[in-house]
């Protein structure tokens, strides 16, 4: 890696940190940023990628330095004739695996040879690419974005915060990449809204899950943005969310997993920026449901799988709220950060 | 097969298609029922169930013939020497390969061996036990459901008939086989309601189809029943029906798929029964929004894959809309008739 990227790499990081990132640049510009790899949070965890080293590859999973350079894992892995307990092309694999997978991760990271390559060499792809089941997702977790939609939703017979998460889903097929393009179809939906969100992944398959016991099942964090076509959300489907939530493509989900020792979620952002604008900024702190909150609500008579994702709701700031609306269209740049995990950047197409 | 057994499927199809079934019997009697072959409505189609031999061997797919007895495909494939186009243990395969895997079942079951056994005497599990996404599922489809619940909904916003079909998702575990029991738990829902509808299993990938097209990518189709949380569903939520609709277990499906060409829909009711007695009753004629245009509205945007799942919607007679309110307690047997395809039967755990 060369001194000016090693740079730009530290800058981000200090830069993310700060909660100021890319702001005011262009679309074009946007697109051309390197990955930035963000310090992380907590005590000692790992950033888990899922890549193609080069195109006509097949995916496998890599571990991310601080530096931003891969450790291929199944090629570290043979390297070092260890016997995996889990598929080394599979996050699902991996999140199942529970401690030994992780202990087999420190000896492949700690062993690692010096054939790395940059993170901006490989494409990086989602982290889970096909779920095995829907995303399941949070609405109106933040207090502020409630209120922000009260004056715009259809559905004037919710007034009142909710007493327990409200859950929805998203489609298998709107699982994106981190660094991939959304489809748009302006003749089906012209109110294309971001959402920046936390995404818990499973690592433990349970039901009735504890709000005591909830982090035992949390494998990681990545960023998500939970993108929406408004129109269809609010209007065309008589108050239900799901189809409006589950256009193709319309869940970009990255750059990587940080396993659930390397994030303080006291320490979190959740943050959007369109076209460089900051356009939404908030704490976990802010969280309505916390996360033992929701896994304990979801979980009753309804058993999670190492993998599943959840998206932990989106704060104030989304495009429907504000006052005229904005909403994306083709070109536009959305970049959904969290702090201490990474950054997503996906163009409207 | 004895010559009571084959009466008593003969006695059942023609039960069946009169629309008056196994009436009044008790919770008990009911469970022992034998498995009904009823005549297939269409000009030309297979029966093909997901099934297990015998306890401790592995599933597979099989052809069911009008007598009740079960073609075991990958077993007579082997036998004829033929190389299949789809895995012969995936519905979910099979329905991708198109013409050539009806093809190879018809060559396999005009030349089916001898050694066939009694579905009776078999394990049928739900046709697709691991859907690769949610279930997809239409609200509202018949008027008079939609007016049955206007009095009993939490939202009081929406009063006007939708004017495209209302979606949402069930989630991947709610997955069940045709005659396995149905999870409860009364300290979460006390209000488990049953609701018989007609699934479409489908064939071809697409996106954006028309109506005109739409039957170009139905494989086939089979009973389904949308067992609902109604108290979770409408209140717990804010409106979302996602997890009321998302418990372990309350989705069974089966007994077996017919392939489109054995279905006329116009000849197809759809009906529920719990123990024994009558609750619903309706004709394909009478749903709101048909097939195609169920399709065509879902795929807007959405790819739709081989081996998903549209639940079509329930027509009137549920459970919540009677007065008064009716639900199901654990020893309840819950049957779900689609004629011309056949009868599933699940009992409250």
């Amino acid at each position: 890696m060369d001194t000016s990227r090693r740079d730009m790499l530290k800058l981000g990081a200090v830069a993310s940190l700060s909660g100021v990132g890319i702001t005011n640049a262009s679309a074009a510009t946007l697109e051309r940023q390197p990955i930035l790899v963000e310090p992380m949070t907590g005590n000692a965890g790992f950033r888990i990628a899922n890549y193609l080293p080069k195109m006509g590859a097949s995916s496998r999973l890599g571990l991310v330095t601080n530096d931003g350079l891969m450790v291929d894992i199944p090629a570290e892995a043979a390297r070092l004739r260890m016997t995996l307990s889990f598929d080394p092309t599979s996050m699902i694999s991996l999140a199942g695996s529970g401690n030994q997978g992780l202990l087999e991760l420190a000896k492949i990271f700690k062993n690692r040879g010096k054939s790395m390559v940059s993170v901006n060499q490989v494409t990086l792809l989602s982290p889970i690419p096909k779920p095995q089941s829907n995303i399941y997702c949070v609405g109106w977790n933040y207090l502020d974005h409630f209120e922000e939609g009260l004056k715009h939703r259809a559905d004037t017979s919710v007034k009142e915060y909710p007493k327990v998460p409200v859950f929805f889903s998203k489609g298998t097929q709107t699982m994106n990449g981190p660094f991939s393009d959304i489809p748009y179809d302006g003749s089906y939906s012209t109110m294309i809204d971001w959402e920046a969100e936390l995404a818990v992944v499973i690592g433990k398959k349970g039901i009735n899950i504890s709000e005591e016991n909830a982090f035992d099942y949390v494998f990681g964090y990545a960023a998500f943005n939970d993108t929406t076509a408004r129109d269809v959300q609010q209007k065309r489907h008589s108050g239900q969310w799901f189809k409006g939530k589950s256009l193709d493509g319309h869940g970009p989900m990255g750059p990587w997993v940080v396993t659930s020792g390397g994030v303080n979620l006291d320490d979190t952002r959740i943050i959007c920026r369109v076209n460089g604008v900051e356009k939404q900024n908030a704490s976990y702190k802010q969280m309505y449901f916390k996360i033992p909150v929701i896994i304990s609500e979801l979980s009753r008579s309804l058993t999670l799988l190492p993998g599943d994702i959840i998206a932990t709701g989106t704060p104030s700031g989304v495009g429907a709220g504000r006052t005229p609306q904005e909403f994306m269209k083709p070109g536009d740049v959305m970049e959904t950060e969290i702090t201490g995990i990474g950054i997503i950047r996906n163009r409207i197409a």
